[in-house]
């Protein structure tokens, strides 16, 4: 019996961020599978070397996953497996690598962030071009990625044919494309389209595939599609501090969610949330963004959101408009969207 | 039901790492325990702040732990907090940091280790001077750190006494000492003394304090000591990607550690096995190191340490010697010893 | 004699940048002035000493000046001084250190560039703000330094008291001000202040003081203004690989540039040229910035620019717009001008 | 008139280092001519091409130089063209890159040296082998470069047999071989063979061509012998903060040096000062090294050194032993041997 005692309420539940929530019952269960005995370390045991065909399945003969242990790991070992020390990444404005991973591809890769500001999180190949220029000239950090979220930061999605047009601009010019994909198994869900048709089939070259918000304990992975564009994926994963040693109990938590369809449920489950959410009170408040996947955007008088914030964990987006975000996990219920909706619709009453 | 399947034999045992080992059953049930519900992510959870107490039960009134994801990481956020940018860490050349970790230290926080030729693992104030001089010479990268291993890479230990003496002379010279514990417990196990007689009572400033070597399923944590020593651990443990989202699942597996008296028995354990081991081939092998925690160092012929690797994992640490290592978890049997020196016999005869 | 040989057409000039031009004759003098006999390198030399007081004339008395190779390591030098590994700074979108530094502050330093778009070239308080927010969130690199440049990378200039509003709203959000000053003399000149009017007595802590492009050799200076605000300068300067061994040199260069008044006859010249330059060209081209200091820019049909082009030489600043940066420098003559804005005026009729 | 004053004696001159010593005056000579009028900067500019064919007729038709500001500007970009980010350069203990820089090459580089203690300064196959091991172990930074320091910091040379052997030895095992040679003049002049034969020659794939120390006001140049093992020196150089705008005055530097034979009359002259120190007191002093190029090593006792000091400036290299360095120049004159030989005699008696 173990000296660490429950100290929450399993029943409690939010609004605040996908990673509030805990691990699916099947997950731990994987993890429990793949205890006992002992299995070579650092990624050479048997479910990381299963877990290859796993991610095969979903992204195609060439793909290679290397597990690691968060999303900023991912983006960042992505970013420099595709990168010379003198090359930057053109994403936008709002995305997670620029705004909320602490200077991390800065100071840890040494890269510029080449950011454009974009009406709802999404780049295009316009909205690349103002930045991708000046190949050759030695005063400018080099353009070299192209770094998209999908879904975005704002809850918004690429569709295929979008995502196919900037890879196809970006290998135009010698560019390579990564996918932020924290919440890929989301947007394949609300595209109703396989992993492959917004990534491998679209020319995305890496990404960064996420298990974290999508019910796993903790793990990502840094999924290779095209191997001509990569290098030495397992020195950066090290260097960069996100090998982990007992790597068969993140490997078989992704088995977990990709053997079967785990990852499609849980994803859609957490889209409809979000749709019955925006849905329940589209007529009360205002909604900001598409809601196209798991977060719901829309504004709330300050004053509102204080009171329905006691009883649900949220977070407010931009103060000064008043936007708040509410996203919504795989343990979401219609009972918590119902009386998350009630309390909005009663404290704005 | 999950999709993985079990994919090993969860009764197989080797050698060869303790991180090798899974997970102690009680790590993880106290997982399970955490798991349900919300709670705010990235530490503002119920269990990483309970587990400040916890770890102060250790470390005394001014500890203060901060969870992160692996030995890597623990080092270089330690160290990053210690240093300025142009700062340089005495090490022995054997150190972990040193050898094991893709030059980490070097490409992530840009420091210069400073290391010095140890007979057996272990730095002593003589050796430290070979490396810290030099103070206010521009030319020369400062330092600022004097890094130990405790219990070292090469299984030997320090004494309350060296540490006292270490810190000391390190503190004079106006420098801070970290260690590197990520086998703190098998030390203290084998000192027979609490976790704060080998770091806070010594004079230790900071330290990374190991879990998932003694059955934690992943993580470890900076431990700071002496708060005046460092500065913006939060900013550094997220920019140096350390920082999980999820964090209440390492922060209760700590909690199941070292609330109760887990972290020693395991230690203890893992420990007595290698003193058992050491003891039952001392007669037909050579010893090469002090057996004083869970390593045992020994020779053995290549052809012999082939065959013997066939039937037990292990590692030859030195191949011109021969000389091999052998180490000892909190799941290795008696059995697993017995059965392991009978074919070490039969193989050498 | 030498067996170099001239390989140029000394009375050749022409409108590209203020580095184009060569070494002022009173440097020249300065350099040979400073040679013979031995010196301490490294910056121990007496030259170097004495600069200090040639510096502190201008800046007052807490001044401390550090000589460097070029103004990106005079930049970068300096934005290590005031910040830790997880700091960032604010600067406009056109900043040199955002677009012309092939990402040396991010590679070199690690820092995040928090920038935003200006209208002119120039930060204020509100524009500042856009930025500036976030103190305390470990998933922000937190905002440090407000970096200004003066003159501007557009040719205009900041007032004395804007400086000062600057410098007051970074101050009481415990951030620092850093000021580009690559033309700091161009702008004391134009403002007809001296140059601590915009530097100590408004408030900046530190400066990257120009020397090449006012008709230095090659030298810039990092000048410390509030010593409270630096840490680790020479190490920094060494390890940032912009410490000379023969410093003399570079030193006896500032003496000769500021221990008279050679800078401001120079800047003034350079200003007054532009002036001359807008005025004579006003009638036939629009000007699209105010010119306050040594830059003209105007729009040239892109057809007319590669005519005029083979007659002086001159960059165009935007594609799209046709907008053309003529810069004037110490050895631009009257003849030149009244030559250009001749030639401009034929090839555009 | 400038206002710069005379502040030294141009008739002082010791042997601290040979960059105490000043400006040839056929240097002086050529930045004067290369002045006046306008050149394109940073590097476009017609002395710096033209300085290509001064290199090629020294180095071969392969080469292809890089002028830098200084030493440890050279050798880290040299070091960054031939690595990835996980990589690491093999060097003696006593290299410059380890002992002298600061930390450059693992804060600007985030590269990690390998160091190897040697006799004599100089690395050979054997001892390379010491650290050139653990290709594909993703712990390990991998083995890339070897650098080399010829003449030595010792004041030892190589023959071309020994460089010949160590290019062999490193290529075979996929490195490649960098020559610190901000003294390489000196080891030519002294082996007396062509600046070729201790580099393009055995199989050097660049080097580091010092400048400074063999006359010039300042400068280095990167030299590209083998253009298939580098990558991006342009960007490298830039980002690196080693790209002067006046790049014209640097280059010419060289020319002067270069296209005729200054560089060997003067190395020439600074090795021979060297062998009539080391003959004049070598009956009352122990020489400690082989005296092969510019540099004497001899053990003085402290109060005698002190004595000695006071009247010319030298080095004490190693407190314990009271190893002195004596380092000649360029402008060392037989008067200066001759009187600073007497002082110690006349001291140690």
């Amino acid at each position: 019996m173990t000296d660490a005692r429950r100290r929450h309420d399993p029943s409690a539940r939010g609004f605040a961020s996908d990673n509030y929530a805990g691990v699916h019952p099947e997950i731990l269960e994987a993890i429990s599978l793949a205890n006992g005995g002992h299995q070579v370390a650092y990624g050479a045991d048997v479910y990381t070397e299963h877990l290859q065909e796993v991610f095969r399945a979903h992204f195609g003969e060439t793909a290679e996953a290397f597990p690691v242990f968060n999303g900023t790991g991912a983006n960042v070992v992505s970013l420099q497996a595709v990168t010379e020390r003198w090359e930057g990444v053109v994403c936008a404005e709002t995305a997670h690598i620029n705004v909320d991973e602490c200077g991390a591809p800065e100071k840890i890769a040494g890269l510029k962030l080449m950011t454009v500001p974009t009406p709802d999180g999404k780049l295009t190949p316009e909205l690349i071009d103002r930045q991708a220029w000046g190949w050759g000239d030695e005063h400018r950090a080099q353009p070299k990625v192209v770094s998209i979220t999908q879904s975005t930061e704002l809850g918004t999605l690429y569709t295929p044919a979008e995502m196919a047009a900037i890879c196809a601009h970006a290998h135009e010019r010698g560019m390579v494309v990564h996918v932020d994909g924290s919440r890929l198994a989301n947007a394949a869900a609300a595209l109703d389209v396989p992993l492959r048709a917004i990534s491998t089939d679209v020319g995305v070259d890496l990404l960064s595939f996420g298990g974290t918000k999508n019910g796993l304990l903790l793990g990502e992975a840094v999924v290779v599609l095209n191997r001509d564009a990569v290098r030495g994926i397992p020195f950066l994963r090290k260097s960069s501090m996100q090998l982990a040693s007992k790597m068969r109990f993140v490997s078989v938590q992704f088995e977990a969610l990709l053997a079967g369809d785990l990852w499609l449920r849980s994803a859609r489950h957490a889209n409809a949330m979000a749709a019955r959410l925006a849905d329940a009170v589209r007529d009360v408040v205002e909604i900001t963004r598409p809601v196209q996947a798991n977060a719901v955007f829309a504004i709330l008088p300050a004053d509102v959101a204080e009171r329905v914030r006691k009883r649900f964990r949220f977070y407010t987006w931009d103060e000064s408009t008043g936007e708040c975000r509410w996203m919504c996990s795989f343990d979401t219920t219609e009972e918590d969207i119902d009386a998350f909706a009630a309390a909005i619709r009663e404290e704005l009453s």
